[in-house]
């Protein structure tokens, strides 16, 4: 029998996983010039006055490997027109597919890395900027000048926050994005520090590293952006997912593990399985289905939660008390399939995915007599209206604490009637209800099974066993 | 065809059935003029000072034909011993039983009558009694001397109020008392009068006689006593039998109708009509039975009541929501008969009864999964000492709005599971405590027609309409 490792060989050990080998490390700094070589190229032969410049973590060295993401900037005067850096950006990359955050941007495949080239202003002060990403540059001027010495604690930090799944600012993940990392192993000084502050970490904890705050922000995390004294770069941060955060940084402190940066994988339920977690927690499940829209995760994200909220509350209010629920999205493209499909020239990110929310009800069924109370007996009017749209009764009309009581038959006795019969009256988000609209596959426990997706089963897995690193 | 009566010829049929009859009257005044007589003669033998008068509806002709009540008082001095009275009153009555109220008083059976003979002090004034029945005298004083020519509009609306269920200031019925119906009719003028008025009547309705109003009540109706000044004749009164009565009077003053001086008796249900409003309603029903201790209604009711609150609450609190709920009580014994079993010369009355509680679930039955809410995740004491308490997990744990959630297996999923486990360790009244210790029955559902007791099957019709006057 080995003893397990001590704490400082299993973060050796993660970082001989996480860290970029150095040959990984040529390559990238040899496509970034490669890349920048050919802007610079062609702006000169347009007489452009440009600064291209790599930003994020490829900038500053704190890249986890097998992330071949590459982050370059084409910076242009305040009064000039992005229009013409884009054009530069779709020159240089050949193929590539254009995206939209506040302007366009390419995004492209480039010698095994995902490139995006950003067109972006150069402003003379982060904090007057034209564009959110006229900000980049600033960061990631900031990161450079502090982190040196430390971009190891960046990795097993970035890995630590990947393997429990609070990493990423997008909308999907709402956790700590790589330039907080960053900033919290800057401001703690390394990564062991940083878990055993934010382990003491309360709601509305404050981090001000420039001592510059312009600002009060009702977030649960606050870390004032060192290059923009009015921005919570925190701000994407939901409160769980700071927590979980926290209550892992406990965890692992007293209890050391390599599980906490490399999660083992999740199966997908088997039809016995899913058929035994259906039984065990005897609820009652109910699973809608539909044509994810053509839209970017970001766009669909928001939309689909708002949609889960709809329905839950819809079942809430009738009596369906939820228990628990939980939306996923798939696309079902693999990359490099796009120009394929996308004969016609349109060269925008299409999905053609599937969109589902799952939920898991307390009651699913409920009797047929329904409970309505009405009026104050003493506003007479009140009452002869109430009464009047509610002739059929089982039992009443009665006085209860003074209110008029009738009980009635319900019209839905079961969710999934009355899911079938309400959802189109939802608010669902604009793309949804359309989407909704084409066409919807509801089913209920058993059911469940004949969705062989493996995406699904995978989701069901997660959903089931919802366990979080806390302790 | 014949056309219905005018609501005069109404108000005469009703009448017809509720006005003493000459002979009736004659009998009446013949028993309490002889009772009388004998106390008088005794107390002269024991040269005793007191005055012996007849109280209540008897001595002002508002009693309901039928009502064969008659209250005798016997006052004392206020410096004398009432058991001095008390033991006259034994005396006159040879068999009687002896029942309490704040002193002890007797109750016979004398030539048809129900008579009570009650002690009481001769006070100067009725706002300083020493003991409730002391003001009595003076209520009867008071409506003698209002009520001339009245007598009718009274019998009326006593009977409305019987018909409508909101007659007797009892516990169990929580209604209007007979002193303030004469009252009513006094302020208003005639029983068609406080129809009318009654109709618009809103909670905290303040009716004050004589203006003399000497305190603030929070009751829903306030009827300053008359002849005591701090004293709220309504107190008893329920808002919700405050507003039956005002509804139905509305009611009736749009349809007249004899069904709400004397509604069709309500007839048990039989075996298919039960098993078709259980079927029909779909809800789970659940009936507690048990023996009821042998107390007096006002003692046993609240008890009652308190043992239903306690029980629904249990329910409710362990998510077995509960529609509606209701209990009953009756008394096996028939009038005459104590004195068979009661061999041993123990005169105190003893009922032999039974105590129903019922229950209408909207949901009888939840899942095994059971979610639980801990603490916020940033207390880790809390969170520690929560997770070491649930360590058998379906789900979680996880974060949910910043506070750790598990999932775990549900203790009882039926209600009649977590009711046979729990009663013992409910709080039902001091008395019912002890009767359900030493055996007690539930039943749901089909089981429910097992009860062929016919006050049971009344008690479920009752419950099933559930129709009050209301319109």
């Amino acid at each position: 029998m080995t003893s397990p490792p001590s704490l400082s060989e299993l973060l050796d050990q993660v970082l001989d996983r996480v860290r970029p080998t150095y040959q990984e490390r040529k390559r990238l700094k040899r496509v970034a010039v490669d890349v920048i070589a050919r802007i610079d190229e062609l702006a000169q032969t347009r007489k452009l006055e440009c600064k291209t410049l790599v930003v994020g973590s490829a900038a500053r060295n704190t890249w986890l490997a097998g992330d071949h993401d590459l982050d370059i900037f084409i910076g242009m005067p305040e009064d000039s027109d992005l229009d013409i850096a884009l054009d530069l950006a779709r020159k240089v990359a050949l193929q590539y597919e254009e995206r939209y955050a506040e302007h366009a941007y390419v995004h492209a495949f480039f010698e095994g890395f995902e490139l995006d080239l950003v067109p972006c202003y150069l402003v003379k002060d982060a904090a007057h900027i034209k564009s959110a990403v006229d900000r980049t540059p600033f960061h990631s001027q900031y990161v450079s000048s502090k982190i040196r010495g430390l971009e190891d604690d960046v990795l097993l930090l970035k890995q630590f926050m990947k393997g429990i799944g609070v990493y990423g600012s997008e909308l999907r993940v709402g956790g700590f994005s790589g330039y907080l990392a960053e900033l919290l192993v800057i401001c703690y000084g390394s990564f062991l520090e940083v878990l055993q502050n934010a382990g003491n970490w309360n709601p509305g904890e404050f981090i001000d590293l420039e001592g510059h705050s312009a600002r009060s922000h009702d977030d649960p995390l606050v870390m004032v952006d060192p290059v923009d004294p009015k921005r919570n770069v925190a701000a994407a941060l939901s409160l769980d997912n700071m927590f979980q955060f926290a209550a892992a940084a406990r965890c692992f402190l007293r209890h050391p593990d390599m599980n906490f940066f490399f999660p083992p994988e999740i199966k997908p339920l088997s039809d016995e399985e899913l058929l035994r977690s259906i039984q065990n927690r005897g609820s009652t499940s109910i699973l809608i289905e539909f044509a994810a829209p053509d839209l970017v995760e970001d766009v669909i994200f928001p939309q689909l939660r708002k949609a889960e909220q709809s329905i839950r509350s819809l079942l809430d209010r009738n009596g369906f008390s939820v228990l628990r629920s939980d939306a996923d999205w798939h696309q079902n493209i693999s990359p490099g399939s796009d120009d394929e499909t996308d004969s016609d020239g349109d060269k925008t990110s299409v999905s053609r995915g599937v969109a589902r929310i799952f939920f898991e009800l307390e009651i699913g069924q409920l009797p047929e007599v329904h409970r309505l109370v009405g009026p104050p007996a003493w506003k007479e009017g009140h009452v002869e209206r109430f009464l009047s749209c509610h002739q059929e009764l089982l039992s009443g009309p009665y006085l209860e604490n003074g209110h008029v009581v009738v009980e009635v038959k319900r019209k839905y006795t079961t969710a999934t009637q009355l899911l079938s019969a309400q959802i189109f009256d939802l608010s669902l988000g604009e793309h949804l209800n359309h989407q909704v609209q084409k066409g919807y596959k509801i089913c209920a426990n058993r059911d469940l099974l004949k969705t062989k997706d493996q995406d699904f089963r995978k989701f069901m897995s997660k959903y089931f066993s919802a366990q979080q690193k806390i302790c």
